[in-house]
């Protein structure tokens, strides 16, 4: 586990001013955007190295990123680990007793299997593990 | 620039306590400490393919550690993106209308030079900007 960070997910009010800031402070164009519906987010990412930042706006006042922002503003939101074997990583962080949120696993963008850890279990980062699909990057 | 991460960097308020933490959230073990005395930090990293996840701990209540603590709890303090020419790289910013804090660059842990941008100025992510020193990593 913790072989690469995948992304790191950052908060954003509106990707449409968010998108040329990162664009101009990274030197490098936006690579992609996504809608992920059942995470209420739209998420544009910047390639850095071998992982990625990816801009998320909430797609909804009760997405999970209109929250965050409400609570603590625009920042960063949650840092996503890439794993091999998911099932046997919640398994294995489960025996250590680190707390999920919601299901984990469960599907995520690019055709991914994602789960989450809870804040309270990693000194205040919501950290995400992400399994690539098949054929996935 | 942004060719890749070096680091994310992680406010908590007990090294003793996160540095086993994280060392079972990423089942790897922590590959060395730092004192940066002119930043008020005790530093632990883990190495994560090709960048590392730095573990924050104010030396002192005057540390920005202590005062991001205060403020927002512990959690990711900033991101840290590795570039080839520091002094290139915050001309570039300045000219696009990034702020810095503090002199940039300045000396920071392992030899390196780094600069800080602004919160403000970066949609609410502190950003750190790092160039290795002469045989540095």
């Amino acid at each position: 586990m913790g072989a690469r960070i995948d992304h790191l997910g950052i908060a954003v009010k509106d990707l449409a001013r968010a998108e040329p800031l990162f664009a101009a402070l990274l030197g490098t164009p936006a690579a992609g955007r996504e809608v992920v519906a059942s995470e209420g987010v739209e998420v544009s990412f910047f390639r850095v190295g071998e992982s990625r930042i990816e801009l998320l706006q909430a797609t909804g006042p009760e997405s999970p990123i209109a929250r965050a922002i409400e609570r603590r503003g625009e920042g960063v939101h949650h840092v996503c680990l890439a794993v091999d074997d998911i099932d046997a990583e919640v398994a294995r962080l489960r025996g250590l007793g680190f707390q999920f949120v919601g299901d984990a696993p469960r599907p995520g963008a690019g055709g991914h299997r994602v789960a989450f850890i809870h804040p309270k279990s990693a000194g205040g980062v919501l950290v995400e593990l992400s399994q690539a699909g098949e054929g996935g990057h």
